[in-house]
């Protein structure tokens, strides 16, 4: 099995960038793509132009959205690379937006403690059922923009 | 001044629609249109396509998204009718995902009591920023699937 934290193939790029785009139409509509996937997490980066909103600035409801599949995505990762068969879906979150997006944006989530990996696909495989936290952030002319503390739940495929 | 909860306008219909599908392309991506708009609050719906997710449910941020213009736009057009000058932005929300979204969706928003609006936005005239919770919730086949607890910012116009 390989390391939850080992860095991407190429194999699962392509994997991981049809699911954010092909299979979620509005991560395509937003010009999502995968920045970096590596040993420190995984970075998605989006453009202005459309996530923008009435203001000329990006809308809240796209700065969610990218932190949401920042943090699934590495979840998802986890669960794949360890051959657990399940569903990753998100139950709750809570968002703090800190300032105002002008320009591209990027969501930055690490990976969680290899213990809390551990412990959440050893889980899902034994009770078909578990769930993991993390905490993806907003990154958008070097600072901090949005926040978000978002609770994933594994479910076992039936 | 019109009561803050009075029937829309056609009028003010056309100004809506225009702001959240022309001025923020990720809701015209989204598909989303106007159901309602009366004295009991707003009724954004959008489909299933444009929103799916690889599990073939609603994506989770487009969920949050719909709630969140939802709220918004009970909140704009209360300043909108009270003539206060000020942008609107979202401060912070917390989102609960109660079930998976497997047809077209609403998000609806009840006004808030004439007290809290009418303090909002004697608020905003006087001290240029004011705030205003909103609960918008996820109807889809009948059942509620997602709820939102929402603080917005009224900032006054530079």
């Amino acid at each position: 099995m390989n390391s939850p934290t080992i860095t991407a193939s190429a194999e699962e790029l392509d994997w991981l960038t049809t699911t954010l785009t092909g299979q979620i139409p509005l991560g395509a509509a937003m010009g999502l793509s995968i920045q970096s996937l590596d040993h420190a997490g995984i970075v998605l980066a989006a453009p202005l132009g459309p996530n923008i909103n009435d203001k000329g600035t990006a809308f809240g409801g796209a700065l969610v959205s990218l932190m949401i599949l920042a943090g699934w995505s590495l979840a998802r990762l986890s669960l794949r690379r360890a051959g657990v068969e399940a569903d990753l879906v998100i139950g709750r979150c809570e968002t703090r937006f800190l300032r105002p997006v002008d320009e591209a944006f990027r969501a930055r989530c690490a990976w969680p403690q290899p213990a809390a990996i551990d412990t959440f696909f050893r889980v899902s495989k034994a009770r078909g059922k578990a769930r993991i936290d993390l905490a993806p952030e907003i990154e958008s002319g070097g600072v901090v923009a949005a926040s978000l503390q978002a609770r994933y739940a594994a479910l076992a495929s039936t």
